[in-house]
């Protein structure tokens, strides 16, 4: 019985005046919906003076830098980016269920062939950051065992702590997280990874994440998993070759990837989260009540053409 | 500063009775450690009258049916594998962060080239199920947002409702469950889906799972990904070709993937539910004191080779 049904049967055996007050609201609209109905506002540009491309064999990964939440490492990365440090590294690493990461292979001593220059070799850690303007939030409102809170920050999925007024990025599908050693400051960016699998939150407050990937998870999610330990691959031939990788501000626009992103410190996206919170389409019999923070998505889309002036 | 050398602390400034009373027990094992000193008690091997043997051209994909959970569903699949229903059909699907699905191709009249034979055409829901001795349990001690419990039953992840009494398998990574249509009933196991992707729990108590990929994932989690909606293969080039599907109990001896899986009934596996909680190695930094369901790791492993009798 549908609602409308459910409200006619209830009209049938009710007063008039209690048959208009008992009319259901419609029911709230499912994500198609909520997507069809977004305006302009509803959306932002991705930053080219934050986001980065990587172009592989199988074409382009577009990731967005959070500097709010990770300055020094987003800083050290754009400068890194610039010298044109990663043009000819690799991925050297694609673990089945986790994660993909790129950078100078082992053997290959990557201070000597790709010198680090003016970027810094270590960085202190900035697994957790202050609460501030730099890291928005919109709260979600269902419990996650994780973090005291979760939520969304400019799009990428965060966690506060209320008590210690720290915030931090979480490893959802498609995070990128900077690679270290044992030590917090151990990372500096020239190692980088996006998750590929099951969001791996123990990660969180454990390393610093830097950003999302925006478009083109695939060509990281499908490649084939590595034979060594970890998901490292073994051999030069096994590796991905990176042809570069590009600030888009540094990029022409006409070869600019022109995406945008949802917003989520909107009614839209408000709308959006419970529309997954309780699957309204045909085919769901049983509606959840809940979602998991990283089973929010993330949507991205190409920038209609604007009419020239 | 270690735990040792924090007790040795502690005894420095303490009367010998009070140091030997403070001496902390042994941190808690690490997972690596947990699996060391596992026993032969604490794994089982895989049942071959319910695991089958998907042949793809990149390998074996190794999967144990749950019919605990699906008996109906479990009984259907058996009956189509053993007649040969699902060689050379193919995968026709793979939906980046989401799932990998095969069958008959819809332009292909599945039930004319491939009869379904003595197979039901459709089943009722298995959905959820009544709990018995047939779904054994043991509880995580975690909360989580989609159940009102979770846990592990014969190696699954798995949810109960301790008010209606019923229990269903969950969709964490490699969850395998019966595609459908909009009616409840319209599955038969003809159609089946791998979770490639970060666990979709929505679908939990939608659709009737009937186990789990125990080896191979890595086969389907690379497929690349479908232009069509939804991930599906457009053309008849881009699907994966299915050799064979075969029941493990029809497949000689020397032929079959002998594996075993940890048992989740066990205080082994207690104790690497615990090793995941709060990660204990050294590069980990902050323990997250938290295990989703799906971040538990099920570990299978290739049976050690008995010795001649």
């Amino acid at each position: 019985m549908t609602r409308i049904q459910r409200a006619l049967l209830l009209c049938a055996t009710s007063l008039p005046v209690l048959c208009l007050a008992a009319e259901p609201d419609p029911a709230p609209p499912t994500m198609a919906r909520v997507l069809e109905q977004s305006t302009a506002s509803d959306w932002r540009s991705l930053d080219p003076d934050s986001t980065l491309y990587m172009e592989l064999p199988g074409g382009r990964v577009v990731i967005e830098l959070a500097p709010g939440f990770a300055p020094q490492h987003a800083r050290n990365i754009k400068i890194l980016v610039r010298a044109g440090y990663f043009d000819g590294l690799a991925i050297i690493r694609s673990q089945d269920n986790y994660v993909a990461q790129w950078g100078a292979p082992e053997e290959m001593d990557a201070r000597q062939v790709h010198p680090l220059g003016e970027a810094r070799p270590r960085l202190a850690a900035e697994f957790t950051t202050p609460i501030s303007a730099a890291t928005p939030f919109t709260a979600l409102p269902d419990f996650d065992g994780y973090a005291p809170q979760v939520g969304f920050s400019n799009g990428l999925p965060a966690a506060r702590d209320p008590e210690s007024q720290r915030t931090w990025l979480c490893h959802c599908y498609g995070a990128v997280g900077v690679g270290r050693d044992n030590e917090s400051d151990s990372g500096n960016g020239a190692s980088l990874y996006a998750v590929t699998g099951h969001a791996p939150r123990h990660l969180d407050r454990n390393v610093t994440l830097v950003g999302r990937v925006m478009q083109g998870m695939e060509l990281l999610s499908t490649l084939p998993r590595g034979a060594g330990a970890m998901g490292f691959y073994g051999t030069a031939a096994e590796r991905v070759p990176i042809k570069s990788v590009r600030l888009a501000a540094d990029v022409p626009m006409a070869e600019r990837s022109n995406l945008e992103i949802l917003r989520t410190d909107t009614q839209t996206f408000t709308q959006l989260v419970e529309a997954r919170r309780n699957r309204r389409e045909q085919w769901f019999k049983v509606p959840a009540g809940y979602v998991g923070l990283c089973n929010v998505p993330i949507v991205v889309r190409q920038k209609k053409h604007e009419a020239p002036e």
